[in-house]
């Protein structure tokens, strides 16, 4: 059994030499379950994690790194879980892991396991939040979405599109974009790496932006913000465009900010655990029937890990970014 | 009769020779009212319509520079308006001035009639549409008001103490910081030109901030913003430190956002015309009874417009800058 931890601390950019595959102890515990994970969540968060910026975990050099996972209990001594049930945790990027009870979430039948690190779990969530409590699209309003393939942006762009919205996406590439319009039903989808960035969004966007569900900040935010309409939304739930700069950049000028009257708000999917069954209740279903869409970019065992996230750090995954063990 | 016209467009800081005093011809017209302009208004905004960068106005060389005006009537062809009478409107910088009448309003009585420029008009209800509608301070916070002396600022501040919350100005040196501590009721002020003026705001805000009325952007901005509390609101509503600049800077970086869940929202008056007498309801009788403050920065004749402007757009004023005529 195996694990991953952090061999040095990355600069820039992460890479598989910044990782050690390290053998994986598993003390027991009372009350909890010993697990055999079988899906491991890799997260633009953990960079931060791993420069001592997060603002609620931090690691040393030689631990295992934190991070959500799917695991099938393979002991338990705890009546609340059983031999063979599937159950989501913070189990870490290892392959054992033992946690209590009171950390464990049962997964809804039916339903695809690994979905419970994408789509139905934290990042369905964060979607969930900054859609229906703080953007809150009304039908016919533009809808603008960055990160567009990944679990955060692929889910919120479909409740906007649910609720009556034109949603378009912005995507690091030609390919990302065409299977944003293929695989996620995005009325637009505009890539980032165009000179023409600018211009490309205007005319994605004719009657102007009326809520973006910002996941990169950067210069995508920055000109996003030039085309909001009266009174846009805007959330900022996150910078990948700074997760791997030693120095935090200068953001965008807040100007036409001012001029849209528009509102910014901060979203961190802590605070909103809360909303998790009615999430859940909502969007359980309509994964079942196929009617809510999300894109996997899977890698195979632990060994594979560092490198998987080296690629989510370089924007290179498709999908929320998975390893399967 | 004089006016004050734009000579040249000014680069920077404006000085007193981009502006040149010109004869005041006044053509007179129907229904309306023909002024004698007894106090003009000198409003940061006019520089970015120097600039070509207001969203309602621009202007061109040899242009009368426009902005508000408090007037008497000395001749009417309106039965809304009698000879003596005094009146707000936009009368631009000149002696005199002919407005049709529903471009003039009433002033309250037993006011100073320079009021209805800064506390008792727009920057007053600048002022009541953040705090009140946007930023809605509670019992206890702390709400932090950047250029604290001026007419948003110190209306801001004092509607947020009304509320009662622990208000903290910020201000362009000790000299201002000691008039808004003995003249305007804050319970501190902090001198943005310190060196430690990060340092010295947080020992302002032990209890960290919640609301922020930002009329600067800039550095303070980018401070303030470290030192937000969890679901803290700002208000943007000037950028003081970028009018003068011919390329728009950048802005602060937005993580400190996220990290508190704040909402930065866009304020612009024109939007809240509405609330204008539900303001003077509740601000009138308080100017009247000296419940709140103001202070003025007045100026004397319209020799004196250009470099009473330079000196407002250098930060040299210390309150609302009027020029009496």
């Amino acid at each position: 059994m195996h694990a991953v931890a952090l061999k040095r601390f990355p600069v820039g950019v992460p890479c598989a030499e910044d990782f050690v595959i390290v053998a994986n102890d598993v003390p027991s515990g009372d009350a909890g379950a010993r697990l055999r994970v079988r899906y491991l969540s890799l997260d633009p968060y953990l960079r931060g994690v791993m420069s001592g910026r997060h603002m609620g975990h931090s690691m040393a050099l030689g631990d295992v790194v934190p991070g959500g996972g799917v695991a099938e209990v393979i002991d338990s001594t705890t009546p609340e879980f059983v031999r063979g049930e599937f159950v989501q945790g913070e189990t870490g990027w290892r392959e054992e892991a033992f946690l209590p009870a009171d950390r464990l979430r049962k997964l809804p039948p039916d339903v695809p396991p690994s979905t419970a690190l994408g789509v139905l779990g934290m990042p369905g969530l964060t979607a969930f939040a900054g859609v229906r409590d703080i953007l809150q699209p009304r039908e016919g309003e533009t809808v603008v979405v960055s990160a567009a393939l990944g679990p955060v942006g692929s889910t919120a762009a479909q409740l906007a599109q649910r609720a009556g919205a034109r949603v378009v996406g912005i995507a690091g590439g030609a390919k990302k974009c065409a299977m944003a319009l293929k695989f996620l039903g995005y009325d637009a989808c505009v890539d980032y790496h165009r000179d023409d960035f600018g211009p490309a969004l205007q005319l994605a966007c004719p009657n102007r932006i009326d809520c973006y569900f910002d996941n990169v900040g950067g210069r995508v935010l920055e000109t996003v913000l030039q085309h909001l309409n009266l009174r846009a939304r805007v959330v900022l739930c996150g910078l990948m465009d700074q997760y791997n700069k030693s120095e935090r950049p200068p953001g965008p000028n807040l100007g036409p900010v001012i001029a849209a009257r528009a509102t910014l708000t901060g979203l961190v999917v802590y605070d909103h655990f809360a909303r998790l069954p009615a999430m859940l209740d909502e969007l359980v279903p309509l994964v079942r029937s196929g009617r809510l869409k999300y894109l996997e970019d899977v890698a195979y065992g632990i060994q594979a890990t560092p490198d998987a996230f080296a690629r989510l750090m370089r924007g290179e995954n498709i999908g929320k970014a998975i390893v399967a063990l």
